[in-house]
């Protein structure tokens, strides 16, 4: 049987980082099942030609996949009537609930810790996502309002896989992040639901051993910063995890080195945390180990581990030898140049 | 006549740094009008023993100051009901919508420009701190909401703020933070409202030097980590300016280092960044500089620039010499250590 693979470049940079992860999965050979590649459309582009972001033969095209990988989409220098961001789309139709986000240094010594080993699990369907939007004319002036959503269900299913995640790790340790300072109820509700996960009766006391931290948002952004070995598993709302995914990507070194799935029970979709980047588009110096990672951790996460260890292995070794990079970090090497090395070593 | 200025240490190291700032601003002799400190309570400890945050007779009390110093606030370990921020409170009940926190390195050498010089204009009254939230019951379990309301009246006064602290500063630039390629509405009108100040016509032209950008607040904080030269003025709805202000502050080694004032047309509250710091309250040795710098924010902006510089240059001083520092800063130094050190510069 075949492993059939979305592929969603959309906008900018992700039309030239995709091609090189499925390059990468191709070179895996018999590690995984033969791949099967399905070209998909989407983004703003995409929008400003058909009128629409996501097309109905997108989503249904992707129901028929295993899974899929999804490069990056441009944002409208403008408000545009009618364009709605397709990735935030896709997440809620295919209900990819949990943003999966690992922020790792590569030692330069295979055999030390890295200095930043975290894991940002990212609520994926509500919070300001769920784009409930209104605007009205007063005597003062426009006024628009946005509604914030958090429910118990979705709180506990991203606390289960925050917690489910912790236990594969050394550490052990989760850290909630809110501000329930201000959003008593809300973020009250998050906060509360993820703390009560490891005494709920179907856990059966699995979590127990997992000891549990929280922080407020700004705090946590300021703490990532000065003290990044606090955390090892951080969940949070959509927009905090969001913000904070990025904060971590700096420590990193590159945004073009973040990796994601967005996961749900049935459906794994990986995605460069980065974006379109219009200033680098075409030029054909966009890093592509963000999106090879990301085809990594989809491969971990359908199980077939030793093909994601491979890509894995085939990136550290290129970023410890530190000769042919991308110019986010600090590089000259163009994009299919720091493939070809991968592709060597995988 | 008096300068008016009411004291509101509140929780944890409010009451260790609020005090050293009084100390700091009485040594400023002629050059502000007599200060008469008046002495008000509020907090979650206050709470805890009066079931309010904030008593009224603070209200009315800080209505007859000139300005005031706030300390900081400990947030409650779980839900409390009834309880409400009182430092959100104060910034509505006297309409002080404008949280300015300048982030700036001290460069070691005086005739150096510092590496990080920016300053976060945040807007104070709206977006998610409306606390308009709700919470029902449905068969799914319990769904929580809360209104993030952007308008165009508070987004065009902060946006004018920003400005015209731009017009004041060498770069002359105003980086606009949002996230309107998720929020196209509420953002979306706080992005538009902003760019549109300088054409307004009772600015009549006075902006018109000044360089605008605009930025996503996720991609914002990781720039902010990497090339934080790249920033001004921020100008931001109230919940980004928030992380963002404590992303900056990591940047030039501390929190305690932090100052912010509240701003309105007719009142203005120092604040230091930092919160309550539980972990260290008590033992005195939390950063006065934050506060005293809140202080000189707070002068300047009263007309006491002389007054206000003599603060900044007693602080910058103690700092460069390195030599009585808090344990934030890597030193050893007690809270009144490092307050004798800038006494004697002052
Ligand atoms: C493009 C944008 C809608 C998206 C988000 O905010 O989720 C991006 O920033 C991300 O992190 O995947
Ligand atoms: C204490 C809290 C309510 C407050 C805020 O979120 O505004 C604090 O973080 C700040 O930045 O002044």
């Amino acid at each position: 049987s075949s492993l059939k693979i979305g592929l969603i470049p959309a906008d900018g940079i992700g039309k030239e980082v995709i091609p090189a992860a499925q390059k990468a999965i191709e070179a895996l050979g018999s590690d995984i099942p033969k791949p099967e590649f399905v070209p998909l459309l989407a983004g703003f582009e995409y929008f400003t030609r058909h009128g629409e972001a996501l097309p109905e033969e997108t989503v249904s095209a992707l129901k028929e996949c295993d899974c899929a990988l999804f490069g990056a989409v441009s944002s409208p220098s403008r408000r545009v009537t009618g364009y709605s961001s397709p990735i935030v789309a896709l997440r809620k139709i295919l209900d990819l609930y949990a943003n999966i986000r690992p922020v790792i240094s590569v030692a330069a010594n295979p055999a030390d810790k890295p200095d930043v080993d975290l894991v940002v699990v990212r609520e994926n369907t509500e919070c300001l996502y769920v784009k409930q939007e209104t605007i009205t004319t007063t005597e003062n002036g426009r006024e628009a309002r946005a509604t914030r959503l958090i429910t118990e269900r979705a709180s506990r299913r991203i606390g289960k896989m925050a917690f489910e995640l912790a236990l594969d790790r050394p550490r052990k340790h989760v850290t909630i992040i809110h501000k329930s300072n201000v959003l008593s109820i809300t973020d009250g509700l998050f906060r509360e639901t993820v703390r009560a996960v490891p005494q709920l009766p179907e856990v059966n006391g699995r979590f127990d051993g997992i000891t549990i931290a929280e922080q407020l948002v700004d705090s946590a952004v300021y703490r990532l910063f000065r003290e990044p070995q606090i955390y090892d598993v951080m969940v949070a709302p959509n927009l905090y995890g969001d913000i904070i995914s990025d904060a971590a990507a700096a420590l990193v070194g590159s945004l073009g080195l973040v990796p994601s799935i967005n996961a749900g029970d049935d459906f794994v979709m990986g995605e460069p945390v980065h974006g379109s980047a219009p200033d680098i588009a075409g030029q054909g110096i966009a890093n592509p180990i963000a999106s090879i990672r990301s085809a990594a951790l989809m491969l971990r996460r359908l199980g077939y581990a030793k093909g994601a260890d491979r890509l894995d292995k085939a990136v550290d070794e290129v970023i410890r030898e530190g000769r042919v990079l991308t110019p986010d970090l600090g590089g000259h090497a163009k994009t299919t140049e720091v493939l070809d090395e991968i592709l060597k070593r995988i």
